[in-house]
């Protein structure tokens, strides 16, 4: 099952069940905290109750699939070959996690903004799992996921860089400018996909060029073992997002940084496709 | 003025204007997006609706002046003895910047939960700055905030030194563990302070021993800094909250770290003071 988070043009956000086969999706009726995690327990599409007309998916804007009220937490550090190709940094004993501004975020087909401060604005494919209940079980922290999305870190490299000296990078600067991560196009519910850590090729392409291809099986930590090494840390609330690493190929190790009209392509097999262009720098 | 957001006990959460002369608080009607733009643009008590029937004091909880909604940004290395004496550091050339998790916020008078994974439970008092509106005017970012509170930026030193090599201090890990950090116990507007950024002594005490105490006046940027530091790289929201650095005399820097049982008192003159009674470990 695929749910979207969405709007008419100008109006207000709210979640639907997509049939892409009839080109329509479904607006669900109640609270994303009372139906999520009834899907996410497994009752499928039973747990929702549907408005009785659908609306055709061409006239609704795909919003990130997470609410205002929901935190983004990014679990980097995570493809040893992007670390090393990329940073020149040895494999870490342990993932690195850290908060993403909800103000970062737009939808699958919204522009990046091109923020005034970078001028290596980079890219950062990734599979992203969304959290569907409170609680998570140390021993089963997958049985918590609502489903998978596609999600592009946009980063600014030189702005990661500029960090004080003994305290790290600043991934607060490179992380959470406003506007430029994408995150969707929808959710694609865990039982789409065999049980345990999705195994799923993430691609991301620069105007139809390939610059990132990898695999998720090539992640150092599987997405339950990031789910619990998070929890331990701060409480995953229904409905917030995990970011869960990104493969090597970013423009980081390439040189080969984001520039105005790039037209940026994030796919994760199986799931969909980020299409985002980035616009004029902002001044 | 004191604005409280508070909440009978078990009740829904609600903001209030404080009368600490006849210990009630009067409930404010309508959106804090609503009436706090305005209250910040300096009308007063007169932008205010309040309901007819004040509350005793001494019958509501006192929660963090922060709606779920909203984020809380902090921003350290800003008092350059804390830096050196208590990190070895030496002073940076800009402010860090990052987010902490909402969960981990905690009212005046709770206790301070001691987390499982840590060993090096420290405290921070800091001046917290209250964004009151959408906007900041690079040229007068004071103007963009509402009032001040108290923080107590309560910090896993083990945690913050577990972050991997080259990428630096596992910020998350240390400061948004759940319900740590104490702030409150209400904001007061910023028309209670000479204008400028604030010129208040900052003290803290474990058991009535006084660790820290500092003066807002030896931070190295001032909060109109900090808060245009911040907007430049990711924009406020009305109800957001900065803390603004803590002044020398953590345990990090003396050895002495926080043990269940602690009577914690952070205090910003004028404002106010936070008592947080540190829990048993948690297992």
């Amino acid at each position: 099952m695929r749910l979207a988070r969405c709007a008419r043009h100008g109006g207000a956000p709210f979640w639907g069940v997509v049939d892409l086969e009839h080109g329509e999706v479904s607006p669900i009726l109640g609270l994303f905290t009372d139906w999520a995690p009834r899907v996410t327990a497994g009752e499928g599409i039973s747990a929702l109750k549907l408005a009785h007309r659908p609306v055709p998916l061409a006239d609704v804007v795909l919003l990130p699939p997470i609410d205002p009220v929901n935190r983004v937490v990014v679990a980097g550090a995570n493809y040893t070959k992007h670390l090393k190709e990329d940073f020149g940094l040895e494999a870490p004993s342990q993932p690195v996690a850290f908060l993403k501004a909800y103000g970062a975020l737009i939808g699958a087909n919204d522009s990046i903004r091109f923020p005034p401060l970078t001028d290596e604005l980079d890219h950062e494919v990734e599979l992203v799992a969304v959290i569907g209940r409170n609680e998570v079980d140390p021993q089963d922290p997958l049985a918590s996921v609502l489903g998978y999305t596609v999600g592009n870190d946009v980063s600014a490299r030189d702005l990661q860089r500029s960090g004080p000296k003994g305290i790290g990078m600043d991934l607060f600067a490179a992380k959470s400018q406003d506007r430029t991560t994408g995150v969707g196009p929808w959710i694609v519910t865990r039982d789409e996909f065999p049980a345990g850590s999705p195994r799923l090729r993430l691609t991301l392409s620069v105007n139809g060029e390939l610059r990132q291809d990898g695999h998720t099986s090539d992640m150092t930590w599987d997405v339950g073992e990031l789910v619990a090494f998070v929890a331990a840390r701060s409480s995953f609330a229904c409905g917030d997002i995990l970011f869960t690493g990104s493969p090597a190929g970013v423009g980081m190790g390439t040189g080969k940084f984001l520039k105005s009209g790039d037209v940026v392509e994030a796919t994760v097999e199986g799931i969909g496709t980020l299409r985002n262009v980035v616009s004029e720098k902002y001044s």
